[in-house]
């Protein structure tokens, strides 16, 4: 991977798991980076996101660190707010760095309190480990239920000089769109202000993030913070960053993609494309429908070519449209002509739904030329061995 | 069972399921019944559907008969509405009656194409066995995953005599809200005209099948019918009406519950109780996210008292709260007080979340007084391996 220069990176064992495994992270630029962040939605939120809003408000978005834990969400319990600030000051402290420049993010189970002293104690050795080439030593102690690490990077060569992009997330359960899902940390060697930095990650956040979903459930921990430390010395002018902003959306969405081919119990990535509607809204309204709809995560699940049920799915999202208008293709296969049976082979098809991507394309013809994607998995046994005893 | 009278049923095996077992079946009164029908608010609607809609237009909600088959769902092929048409012909010339007084309606497959032949030759045997006592017959027929029968009856003494109210349904997967889930069909010997019976089927509806969720999709053919037949000559007045209303909620809140307890590989309903919030819409709003919780439901299947699930699905559902003032009970005992854990004997809640029968109960503090009840059931590989390939 070709890394954003001017950042280290640290994980430690810190005591949290009970399985001996990294979770205690830093993710620390040379200087303060101008940072923009997403969070969760749920009006249940855990204290490390009301604290990071605080911060990064506090601060004017400009950030120190970002220190993450896995193991424990910090979330409803009764000492949640000071075990994260008490966090924080220990970084800062470590980091000689002022508290509201740490962004906090924890993951993990909700409603058990969390000891603050394994933070605490652990965060002098952590910040001695800190070094470039640990990028992803942090990306495995941020993963729960995740089976693989998930990392993605991109560079782009500007009018002055080229910058790079790298970003690491995690999340296999508990994924829902409307979101900046699960946790996500990306990294710019750009120097891009935090004004403009914000906007550009809510870009990049609606076409990946936002259009992925595991199980429709919504976490009360999603956190996602790019940071731009401007270490290359290449400030992209106001056309550039759109140019920057996109390739942002490249790392992001291949994140949400490689959170949904490993979501809990996934053996597929499943993508659905809607296109040929009124508005994008509308568009994203149908591929949203079809991507959580249970009946057909599990027929995908059994490569059973169920297009019925895709048809079903649309048909219950809440846009109105004319079924007869309506083509489905499985795997480039059409399947459903005019929202009627087509004629192919089903048994070559089987075979194509065994592949590990599994395309879902739901055209709506003489409609407009709007269009979306969203990202999904199967639904499998292993989700529900998995979420059945995750607690316990 | 205590059955309305009036009413004579039958079930044959006509062909269209590829396993021998009845698949088409006639509900009849002794004269052309007043009949309230729900359906489907999917924008793709079954052919029966479309037709049964448009026959209780027509005949200003008189029905001489429902003629029901299984097996196949005669939706998106075709020539749905050619046969779904011809069926109803073919039991007007059997019963002597009008094509539009018959309601068509059809469960099973989608998109594959139903053969008219197999459902007209087999109307007249069918017809011959018309009787009262066949009541279980037609209940077990409509059912396809299902793994029993659904029935319930009620009996309500008014000032000039006794009125009965019996149901049969079906649905196990492909149920959720907002809509008359699956297939039901209630009948009453009380004398109650067509325009009095709509509001009392909607009202009984909204209590009972649209507080209904087991994996949140909505099906194409969704039905429930209600006929009153008049045979016991008993009519009620306005405020006997209200009477009746409530005695047909109860018979349809059982209906609703044996669908949940019998949800695709369930093994235990689950009936999620919210209380103490603004409006019962609000209440309604936040019971459906929690009963529609993936999380939640496997959870309950591995009896995880995981209650940080339930706060955080009431808290993605859209209404807003002040998760501290949020108190919740799993089995009667208090999990989570004041939006935090409460002391609970893990242990004791475990063995209690075997049970078959698992009660959340949601209480907002200080907000007001509506409530809401849902019913839905676990998740478990069991529902994974029947849609897996349902269709295959």
């Amino acid at each position: 991977m070709n890394l954003p220069i001017g950042f280290r990176y640290a994980a430690v064992y810190a005591g949290i798991r009970k399985q001996e495994r990294d979770d205690l992270a830093l993710i620390v630029p040379d200087q303060p980076a101008a940072a923009a962040a997403v969070f969760t939605t749920n009006v249940v939120q855990a204290a490390p996101v009301r604290l990071a809003r605080k911060h990064l408000r506090a601060s004017k978005g400009r950030a120190a660190a970002i220190l993450i834990n896995a193991g424990n969400a910090n979330c409803a319990t009764r000492t949640g707010d000071a075990v994260a600030l008490a966090s924080c000051k220990a970084a800062a402290k470590a980091l000689n760095a002022k508290p509201q420049q740490i962004v906090p993010a924890s993951t993990g189970v909700i409603g058990v309190e969390l000891e603050p002293k394994l933070i605490t104690a652990a965060i002098p050795h952590l910040a001695s480990k800190l070094a470039p080439e640990h990028f992803e030593d942090v990306a495995r102690a941020i993963l729960t239920t995740d089976t693989r690490m998930k990392v993605a990077s991109e560079e782009v060569k500007l009018r002055n000089g080229t910058v790079r992009i790298a970003g690491m997330t995690k999340g296999a359960g508990m994924i829902h769109p409307n979101m900046a899902t699960t946790l996500g940390f990306v990294m710019t060697d750009a120097a891009i202000e935090a004004k403009h930095l914000q906007p550009m990650l809510a870009h990049a956040t609606e076409r990946s993030y936002n259009s992925l979903t595991v199980d429709g459930d919504m976490s009360t921990n999603d956190t996602v913070v790019l940071l731009a430390g401007g270490a290359s010395g290449v400030a992209p002018d106001a056309k550039e960053r759109k140019v920057v902003e996109e390739v942002l959306t490249w790392v992001m969405e291949s994140l949400a993609e490689q959170i949904a081919a490993d979501g809990e119990g996934a053996r597929k990535l499943i993508v659905v494309r809607t296109v040929g509607f009124k508005t994008t809204d509308d568009a994203r309204q149908v591929a949203r429908a079809v991507a959580n709809s249970p009946l057909v995560k599990t027929a995908i699940a059994g490569s059973d070519p169920n297009w019925g049920r895709i048809l079903c799915a649309a048909g219950y999202s809440g846009i109105a449209f004319d079924p007869r208008k309506v083509d489905i293709y499985l795997q480039r296969t059409l399947v459903c002509k005019d929202g009627l049976a087509a004629d192919f082979d089903e048994a070559a098809l089987k075979q194509k739904l065994d592949e590990a991507e599994v395309r879902i394309r739901i055209e709506l013809k003489g409609s407009g030329k709007s269009e979306a994607r969203f990202f999904t998995c199967d639904l499998t046994e292993g989700y529900i061995q998995i979420n059945g005893s995750y607690r316990t």
